[in-house]
């Protein structure tokens, strides 16, 4: 059995950014290391991190006076920061800079007067950091059919989810086209994620089964997992290598893997062991 | 047989404004009056304001010394007006108010660094006009196909051709937004066109037969003859009251009439006359 592990697989620049500060840091400081929500969308990671006592809580409240606190990668509001601060907590961001040129976009659009739209959902928390910078009352849409009860304005911004699909912004940024006379687009989809789709969906059609491995809880993995299955009937979406199971792989020469953003190499790296031990 | 005039027929804002202004230039200037290329895209009306002594020229060179030269309702680049004004001619200006306001949005992209892409008819007078404001060489696309042709830029603004039709516009924009990190677009539709040509497509729905009144060289009424026709099979572009032919109307209860922006209302009434005489 043949196993082809997708060259755009795991971490990418963002998430082995965050990794590497949040482990120096728990090595580095005096202080307790908190992140405020989990540091990257892969649970392993989270774990190893509070091994090394890096500790993920969902609020301010649980922070002991006195710490650090690293800002996840997705980021976060600047009202959530300027609370951080008040209560004397000292910050160490680990914002992905891809994010964090959305968010300055967002600011930019509303200081210049654009009313700002967000293209993503509202429920991420990339989307919610982005939506602090945009000014009072933003508009998050995620369908062209929300983008058309968005209230007519002379001037409207747009800003994208980092790892949306450049297909579905279009359609929704065309809509919006209609509700204003000025529309000021920032393409902001993050290079990296398109090219790890466009690598994932490739070797799904060469292939009699694929894996997809990555956080439950990780919109990029999420999505991986969908455009492998239109592509490869015996598509697997899993976390570690345990849940793989033998029978997957009985009328299989050539075995696929792909990996969210947020997934370590060590997890891929047990995946394909664990395959090669079935062959 | 009953006749319907659309309510949106006739004269525009910007051509209702553009003609008296020349025809008070004819009343009152003691100096010879011309307008470089035709005022409006109506040769009846430019045929009658030559009986008045606005003269309308090809070229600057036509032109007798010491005279004042009205802009046509389509605008000219700032570099032939500025040759004007360097031979001493007289400027009046009659430049549809919509038009300047897309000279003048055109001229603040490339002021602010965007590569200007222009959607329209490179051929006409209006988006030559525009082009003048618009930098170096700004792109001028008509088509999906000819906006991928367009060079990846960090930052790229749209300006529309203001007759153009909103659906053609989003689809060209759509796709140029493939080509920018940042895509500013104007929406420089004019509202009139589009409620005309609603109007007309309405209509059309209603009648056994349509007459469109306007100059063979008016873009705005070519596209409201083929809007018609798709709706209304015995629909005929006409000119002038003397085209019209009695054999048209041998099975027809109902006639409707619209006009494009250049039509003036005494070629309607002769129009709606004409087909009151026959019935």
């Amino acid at each position: 059995m043949e196993v082809i592990v997708a060259k755009q697989a795991g971490f990418c620049f963002g998430v082995e950014r965050a990794t590497r500060i949040a482990f120096e840091a728990a090595e580095n400081s005096k202080d307790e290391v908190y992140t405020l929500g989990d540091l990257i969308h892969n649970p392993q990671v989270v774990e190893s991190l509070e091994a090394y006592g890096v500790r993920s809580v969902p609020a301010t409240d649980n922070i002991a006076t006195g710490s650090s606190v690293i800002i996840r990668s997705h980021g976060l509001s600047p009202e959530v920061v300027g609370k951080l601060k008040a209560k004397g907590f000292k910050i160490i961001d680990a914002t992905c800079p891809i994010v964090k040129k959305v968010q300055s976009d967002a600011d930019r659009l509303n200081g210049e007067g654009y009313t700002v739209v967000i293209i993503g959902d509202r429920e991420h928390p990339e989307v919610i950091s982005i939506a602090g910078h945009a000014g009072e009352n933003p508009y998050i849409v995620n369908s062209v059919e929300e983008a058309r009860e968005v209230e007519p304005t002379d001037k409207m911004g747009v800003v994208m989810q980092t790892t949306l699909i450049l297909d579905d912004c279009r359609e929704i940024t065309m809509a919006l086209l209609e509700r204003t006379k000025e529309l000021r687009v920032f393409n902001t989809l993050c290079g990296t994620t398109y090219k790890r789709q466009q690598g994932a969906r490739e070797l799904a059609g060469m292939v009699d089964v694929m894996l997809v491995v990555g956080g439950r809880n990780s919109s990029n993995t999420n999505k991986l997992a969908k455009i492998c299955k239109l592509v490869c009937e015996n598509t697997y979406h899993i976390e570690v290598a345990d849940e793989i199971r033998p029978e997957w792989f009985d009328k299989a020469n050539r075995v696929g893997v792909t990996a969210g953003a947020s997934t370590p190499d060590w997890i891929i790296d047990e995946v394909v062991s664990r395959i090669d031990e079935i062959d």
